[in-house]
């Protein structure tokens, strides 16, 4: 079984090895430039895990896990000029560095080559497989990057909409991530779909946590500045909780200091007062642990060695911290 | 055997069928905007006509028909936004309409369906050589449309990097629409390739007449202004190619006209001159020819019945004007 440690660094190997060595260069440097800033590689890491669930030889699931690395850094680039974001994964953005329209261009590139490389899966007689769960995977991002763009404007998002919004925008390429490696590695229709499912639930209690963590978290441990979505209005899980809950004076309080822009420091601090009136630091820690605990029963089912396992859980605990 | 017409009609349908009537509409209403705005729909006319020269049922042909269209209108929403245009087949454009994030994220969502439609293709066992097809197409659209954005800033571009940038950016998916109806009607392995030759050579030949027709189409029957692309500096194959051939005296006259933007008529009046001291017409001309008669070459090397072929052949003069 290899460990953490070193599938990451085979899957960093790989990366180098099918680097992309073409003209035009004004395409393709963009596209090694984000590669190569790094990330967490968690999605690949997933693809790994899960193919050596069943198959100590995880050959069969590299390309897979490249191609939703370049898929995942495709729906970034595309996202940064949506977002105009200055920097990515503390690195100047694409869009910033080559401009506009080599930024849509070489996204775009980076989304056929995602396609692209599950052509160089071994075992030609999954490939059709694989392409359509990335097909699938790939609209709902497409769809929740809509719906999180719509939610910016809108008003009365209910908290299930929201939950439908970062399923779709985070969680389906964790839970494609983790059924590709799976199929690569022979896994059994069920045990994918408890794979899969198993993505699904962490990357909800992951985005659920980030939202809480952002208000509640440990100044000494979060690398952000507490409150940041609140200065920035943000339509988070907690705020949108909030405003389920508020009798009309709260509601009307809440949706007065999300429409002005005054002392940042005030308003973090009434809006963190309102949260914690109505109970929601506790709301949204339950629901959290609530898709903890069930994603972690869906690995459980999984029909695989313990040790195998650990080490997807031992990763999805890097992501979810233990107490909230 | 189904005449041109028929074969339109049946596409139409087909769309209208497949129309995305889903949710979140802010992603789908700019996909089916551009879909509906319609063109001559050359790229499924074609697929529909290959697979029609093996096989009259053209069902087969139909998602491969589709996804061809839609993948073309993708290239288009994401050109568009890149060369700032205003107009798109007399239609507002998609990012003008939309705006900018709509254009880029409704783009994205069409280039995910493109591929997603060919899994709608009956026969199974040929969808993963379709999605390898349409794979090895797109980068090379993609590949083409970034040489396009470079030539516009570069200097001393060669007629050739020039052909292969409009056989990238263009004819590419013409032979590509071909190979896949040809791939659905069960042609042999020689009859594909003898089909995608024909649509490479025939984009050739189609897109080096566009520039010819720009500076010495007949302005009662050429729809656009003559002398547009002198006017816009824009390197057509005319300006390349004279730059190729002209002395030193002349070169730096043509840049200079290149380069300032001063009387209109006056330029378009001097490089015209230019273009035709130095034989530039007939050149071109004959290189349209060549491709041309390459291409039906081609054709005719196609094993199938000659009425069938013969629709291909008007179709592609259709596009491909009898005198220069």
């Amino acid at each position: 079984m290899l460990s953490i440690n070193t599938l990451h660094q085979t899957f960093e190997l790989y990366l180098k090895e099918n680097k992309i060595v073409k003209n035009p260069q004004t395409l393709y440097n963009p596209f090694n430039y984000i590669m190569s800033i790094g990330g967490k590689r968690m999605r690949p890491l997933l693809t790994l895990l899960a193919c050596q669930l069943f198959d100590e030889n995880i050959k069969q699931a590299l390309p897979a896990a490249l191609s939703v690395e370049v898929f995942h850094n495709f729906s970034l680039v595309h996202d940064d000029i949506m977002d105009e974001a200055l920097l990515r994964r503390g690195h100047i953005t694409v869009h910033e560095k080559y401009g506009l329209n080599s930024a849509i261009l070489s996204g775009d590139a980076m989304l056929i080559y995602s396609y692209d490389m599950l052509q160089q899966t071994p075992n030609k007689s999954i490939i059709g497989e694989m392409v359509n769960i990335l097909g699938k995977v790939a609209i709902k991002v497409c769809e929740g990057q809509q719906y999180d763009i719509d939610f910016e404007s809108g008003s009365n998002i209910s908290l299930d909409a929201y939950l439908k919004m970062i399923e779709m925008k985070t969680a389906v390429l964790l839970a494609g991530s983790l059924e590709l490696g799976a199929l690569a590695g022979g896994a059994s229709f069920e045990d994918r779909k408890h794979l899969s499912e198993f993505g699904r639930l962490t990357g909800l209690a992951f985005q659920i946590q980030d939202d809480y963590l952002d208000t509640f978290g440990d100044p000494s441990k979060f690398g952000k500045r507490i409150g940041g979505d609140i200065a920035q209005n943000k339509k988070t899980c907690l705020y949108i909780k909030a405003l389920e809950l508020a009798d009309t004076e709260t509601k009307t309080q809440l949706l007065s200091l999300y429409n002005t822009s005054g002392n940042e420091e005030h308003k973090i601090k009434t809006v963190t007062m309102i949260f914690r009136r109505l109970a929601i630091p506790d709301f949204i820690k339950h629901l959290r642990n609530d898709y903890q605990q069930k994603a972690y029963q869906q690995l459980e089912l999984v029909n695989a060695p313990a040790e195998a396992k650990a080490l997807i859980k031992n990763l999805a605990a890097s992501l979810l911290v233990r107490e909230l």
